[in-house]
């Protein structure tokens, strides 16, 4: 296991959180204090392709009280269409508004918040359909990605076509390089994205997860895409995803919510519970579904303000 | 410019360096010292295609008063049978056995040093087809590579064979993952990669430059191959390239030669001579012909004992 980070690396370090399970009237009290939940969902609301007993019921007791559901995911493959079908799938009634998705923020930032040159607003894409498709729903122009025309071998013409500029192979137009989860990588992709980053354009990614879980064990995610990029460059890209505020600010954007009166709700302490600290959120509760432990909850650095043996203990308060 | 280097991290550092050009007594009593030069080459023997004046004259010059020459380069896609032509070719006399490089020098460490159980025999290549020559000429058996089987999508079953470990996708002899610049890389081989690392297999690089220079620019180079794989496993590599002291043993295992009456040539002082003094090597001579400049040399952390403008300034010492 690796050795605890530093409490001094993390101000917003919590007392230990209330452990809430059984005690209907704590819960009572804590669901009142907010209007807005935001989940993480893997580890959270269901596991892998299980569901977890009481997610629907949950979901439902919270909305029917009035309560603003948001689904956070940081997977960028899936535009928030496809993510709705996903959750229909496993049983849960959604809406695409109740998306949000790192694909979706980064399409959010580029658009309304990145001030970009009129002639600068192309985003040169390392990533699959679901980020082309919320780009599109921004109205933002881009190139690479899943077109096949980048799926090719490097040849040796490209590195003198490159090093000179070429706009047969660098347009001019791109201002930004957005890298996400790409089951295509390739070399001439890699080369491409570092020469644009070097000739000026903003680096971003749609969240810096190293790995990706599938089949119950990991394969390379969308930050081991951006990894090379880091490695030549010597600059990190400005992440969409959890616990990068910039995707909190994107979804603040969105709902107009009242952080004092908003919950996350999420199996890591290091990612999801440290969300909802540093975006000053009125709440953050732990489950422990997923990854982290009730020892990381309750000693770790990273603390949510109350914690459940999992999601569905909620119920207790209807 | 990035700033300069805490000398502490340097324990080997050295005092000012001697200027040589010009000064045929001093020239005569430095070569006098050594029986044995290494040499980087580009920057040092050449720049891109253009060969330096004087460069075949001063290796002539050395070899007729029996010095030993080598050419060590960290470049892993050519053997050296290969680069023995592109030597050739830029009008330079050499011999296989003067050459060294870091996929020679990673099939050298495989071979003979690396005691792998004999069941556990098998490298696992990301890398072009340099890396796979020199691995024949040490008979080690090796998979992935330049094999067209590799050069495919990821498909769906994929993740369910690879997290069971089924040998159609996961050869349980592979001990050895080796990871040089593959201008074929793909989320599949990073993945094979990833998980042969965390059931076991010796993670590996023929080196680990991020970038690789071409047509005047910079293109990723092997270190960005084995970039993903350090961020997901959060584990490095062992380098068999520059200024790894591993090619330095692997270097002496095969010339044996007599560490204090070598020294080691180069343009670089992050790389060149600090394989040189962490070598411990007789002597380090830095030319100006390359990246590092008068003032790198003389006033940075890591300095050669002697430097010239130029390599043909040797020649002086006729």
């Amino acid at each position: 296991m690796a050795p605890p980070e530093s409490p001094k690396e993390h101000p917003a370090m919590t007392p230990a959180p209330r452990y809430l399970t059984g005690k209907k009237e704590e819960i009572k009290e804590f669901l009142d204090k907010f209007d807005v939940f935001l989940f993480d969902c893997d580890g959270v609301l269901w596991s892998g392709d299980h569901l977890f007993p009481g997610t629907v019921e949950t979901l439902e007791m919270l909305r029917s009280n009035g309560k603003q559901v948001v689904f956070v995911t940081n997977n960028s493959t899936k535009s928030r269409a496809d993510y709705k079908k996903k959750l229909e799938k496993l049983g849960i009634p959604s809406t695409t508004e109740e998306i949000f998705s790192s694909s979706y923020s980064a399409s959010i930032y580029i658009s309304r918040i990145l001030k970009l040159p009129e002639n600068k607003r192309k985003v040169f894409v390392i990533g699959e359909t679901g980020i082309e498709q919320e780009l599109q729903t921004e109205n933002v122009p881009f190139i690479g990605g899943t077109d096949p025309a980048y799926r090719r071998e490097v040849r040796p013409d490209d590195y003198k076509l490159i090093a000179a500029g070429d706009p047969s192979l660098l347009d001019p137009e791109v201002g930004v390089v957005l890298v996400g989860l790409d089951f295509h990588l390739n070399y001439l992709k890699l080369a491409l994205a570092f020469h644009y980053i070097k000739r000026g354009a903003v680096f971003l990614a749609t969240n810096i997860d190293s790995t990706l879980p599938n089949s119950g064990t990991l394969f390379p995610g969308a930050g081991s895409m951006s990894a090379p990029l880091i490695m030549m460059l010597g600059q990190e890209p400005v992440s969409l995803g959890k616990p990068n505020q910039a995707m909190m600010d994107a979804i603040e954007g969105k709902f107009k919510f009242d952080r004092s009166r908003t919950c996350m709700v999420g199996d890591r302490a290091n990612t999801d519970i440290r969300f909802g600290l540093e975006g000053k959120l009125g709440g953050t509760l732990g489950v422990l579904t997923g990854v982290s432990s009730k020892e990381d909850f309750l000693a770790g650095p990273i603390r949510p303000s109350v914690y459940l043996d999992k999601l569905s203990d909620l119920l207790e308060a209807k």
